[in-house]
């Protein structure tokens, strides 16, 4: 999973149905002292994640599994929210 | 999904079968500070997105599955178009 | 899918079974302003693409349904050869 | 499979369920003269591996074929630890 | 599939069972002018493959199809070794 910052969201009226319904989080991958490495995806929330949180994102067929949908076209998804990690 | 903007389109003759009906459209993904971040894929059309609209393309085995069509070569599909996106 | 130039070919004698009978083209994926993006990846090719032509290259399990062979080691294929894109 | 460093571990409470029991770590890609490549991944354990040990870390649906669990969420696995490596 | 070079292997004595009995390679990723482009994996060899060969590297869901073992947790197999290539 990638260990990613939430850092906004997307508001889309035009998409496909099966993204109806979820909250479409933008989130950054985070790096290796913390600066962000510039890499950004939009990930369906499945913890009720907030702005500013740490998450754990699963992507491909992961995701999918995760929103127990596989004919789904949504291929990353948060899947938990972090409280703290160590390094 | 990646957050992406339509840059142009592709025009293929001696393509397989399964591409025709598709509009398939140059996007770009959007990096952090809306600088293109470089990366380019050809992702088929599925909501009627437009030249320079900002979208969310989803890839994968779950862009087939936004087709409907688990046998399709297709790896990437635009399955939404954003109306506005807040960091 | 990819855009890709196709570069050049590979020559294997001993290889899995599957892959036999397939031209195995080198491709670089085309960046932005058209300088490869330094990514290169070896592409069956299905659709009878030559050496310098620009074409979309299909990648995972979506290039072995391409193959209409879901066993096959194959996780690049060449699924059309592009006649014009427009940026 | 991908080299990596165990240099962590996350942990989180509010999760897909089926994150429950697994020890999340934090590894990093091991780049060619072992200088971190700044790639870092949230990947389960499945082998007992500990802070910096190197690992072998399997991902996508690969990851969920490890866990024997097909519907899983979890896109990264520990699948080895190394014992040495020679280039 | 990715075109790489065998750089050495890895030792593991801990590990899955599905991943007993396979020699684990190290490869590079070949860049453009045969730099290398810093990208590093762990293969399964199912072409007996030796150091310093070039060869053709499956990724993903295709490299358990070419293991024929769909429950299997490796993510990346060497299919082919490469007599030439011509750019």
């Amino acid at each position: 999973m990638y260990l990613a910052k939430v850092v906004g969201n997307v508001v889309s009226t035009k998409k496909k149905e099966e993204l109806t319904g979820y909250k479409l989080m933008i989130v950054t991958i985070v790096g290796s002292d913390d600066e962000k490495w510039e890499k950004r995806i939009v990930a369906v929330d499945l913890v009720g994640a907030g702005r500013d949180e740490y998450v754990l994102v699963s992507c491909g067929s992961s995701a999918r599994a995760a929103l127990k949908h596989p004919e789904s076209p949504i291929d990353a998804a948060i899947v938990g929210i972090i409280d703290s990690f160590a390094e």
